[in-house]
């Protein structure tokens, strides 16, 4: 077996939160996993989007940050020694002579085990793009979709556009470095926190940012990936210039299932269908948990995809194990007086 | 109103911790919450049988102890201001005119609501008590079922019953204060992680204790609730007479639903068969959660609960608020960047 063919027990697809709980949870019953992630990092959009935000509604923890998040599950998962094969997508998912599956890596890594978890959040992922024409001119240069270090912006002027948490927080955050902020909405109501709307508006009465609302994003003017202005248009076809070095366009996460959509699985408004108890999706052997499954009532709560990874682990033992009956226990029955 | 009679939006039954969950999710759907429990504190099993021990399958914490993620949960419930109902239990559970029900406690509470969640566990729990004559007038005196400080055994000869974590754990650390140790198992294979047994076992052949295996308990002999010795009894019938100051039967855990048993439910084993993605019973408006509940695949690991927890208020919400759409969001969603 080559460096690049690896046999496994399962093959988890996405080192999300849900991903790694399902290591540890296939661990726990005695199975090896290798991990398969399209980021250069575990964590998902936990830490490659909102590493610093606060959780508030993981069991037993009233407030935790994304990545610390990540960091205690990749610990609790690592006794159990996951391989994981990160920044690189899966390409090919094909049934083996065994009843097992193939899971092909687009660098050229090939997985075969009897299971598969697909943790896979919403699929590949990015931030949704503003219509405009060049817009690609300038990305990473001076359209960026986060902010990873404010001090990147000191002394510059930026345009802010978007109505939601990320475009009110940077307006109140980045006048405390910035030269001049906009802040660019179709609409003057603000889909955020209300106490945090009101110190944005508060802001802007004292002249720390200015709202140019409600206008959208209408062009972009500049060079060699430079802007110098952003064009908005009100509803009336009324435009303004913008004179900008930034712009920061916030318009929530576009998310691509790539080639999962099209494994056979029943796909529900983009997510597949699986049996609420076991997570088994219509392919046998399969199995999808988290953001990525659905059915009846399904809660898209990184909790309960906690859970989808229990009940997942569980059912593929006794795929791995045909032999074996599983004497289930609660980590805590050492705890329990109890007679043998 | 009386200052026993209340109302509230959902009486929750049981304050382990897929109770206080449930507190957290009612809460952060605007839902207020009583919580009634048999145990004069919050906690169930966890904080009466084994504060202490770690816990290794609560995602996030790759060990706690079952005490500190108590505390934790409390601590995540208590901005939801849940009224607790301690150390009493429900005596009734009745049906209000409105399609609401009323819980009614043994300590005269009455608490009416919209919905109930049912997260009693295994419902109010004790130690199973061997089949021993005059058992009772020992009990709390000379016979314990827990230990709850080792120190009180310092001096004395005690004799420890069963073959489980409990007996092996304790076999190990009583000799270091008891002037004599005996072990009695009905037969001489236990229960319990292998490294304890191999220490127990060195501990027998250095003589620091006495393991009397395969004998079981017989009977006791003692004045006025003070034991004097422990008959123990092998398969063929032969009897040896363990001289003793006190007897420790550690064989788990005997379980009883109470009244719960009679309201109506379809039960499964002495489990409440409830619908895998509401966690409804056949009882509208009575949710069951966590380990009372059943349903096909159940697994009864706390994490589960939690998910369970977070179903069961989602379905309330509905007839809490009958006239609100649950806008559904990630508690995350605040760090997504979103467009309204």
């Amino acid at each position: 077996m080559s460096e690049k063919n690896h046999q496994t027990d399962v093959t988890i697809i996405g080192a999300g939160p849900t991903g790694l709980f399902a290591v540890f949870q296939c661990g726990m019953l005695g199975m090896r996993t290798h991990v398969v992630d399209a980021l250069e990092a575990t964590g998902g959009q936990c830490t490659a989007l909102y590493p610093e935000k606060p959780i508030y509604d993981i069991p037993g923890f009233p407030s935790v940050a994304a990545a610390e998040l990540i960091e205690q599950l990749e610990q609790q998962a690592a006794p159990f020694d996951p391989v994981y094969h990160l920044d690189q997508q899966v390409t090919a998912l094909e049934r083996t002579a065994d009843l097992g599956w193939k899971v092909t890596t687009s660098k050229g890594h090939s997985i075969t085990s009897k299971a598969v978890i697909l943790a896979a959040g919403a699929g590949a992922f990015g931030p949704n793009r503003p219509p405009l024409a060049n817009l690609e001119s300038y990305e990473g240069k001076s359209v960026f979709y986060l902010v990873k270090r404010r001090e990147d912006f000191r002394d510059k002027s930026v345009v802010i556009a978007g109505g939601g948490d990320s475009a009110v927080d940077w307006a109140m955050s980045l006048p405390q470095v910035a030269k001049k902020v906009y802040v660019v909405h179709r609409r003057d109501k603000f889909r955020a926190a209300p106490e945090s709307v009101a110190r944005m508006r508060a802001l802007a009465d004292s002249g720390e940012i200015e709202m140019i609302v409600p206008y959208q994003l209408h062009g972009l003017t500049g060079e060699n990936g430079q802007l110098d202005a952003v064009i908005v248009k009100d509803l009336e076809g009324n435009e303004r210039t913008l004179e900008t070095d930034v712009l920061l366009p916030f318009y929530g996460l576009a998310t691509d299932l790539g080639p999962i959509a099209d494994w056979g699985f029943t796909l529900e408004r983009g997510h597949i269908l699986v049996d609420p108890t076991t997570c088994e999706t219509r392919q046998q052997g399969i199995f999808a948990i988290g953001d990525i499954a659905t059915y009846k009532n399904k809660l898209k709560l990184i909790l309960c995809g906690f859970s989808e990874a229990a009940m997942a682990a569980h059912a593929i033992h006794s795929l791995v194990f045909p032999e074996q009956e599983l004497h289930f226990q609660y980590s805590t029955s050492k705890g329990v007086p109890g007679e043998s």
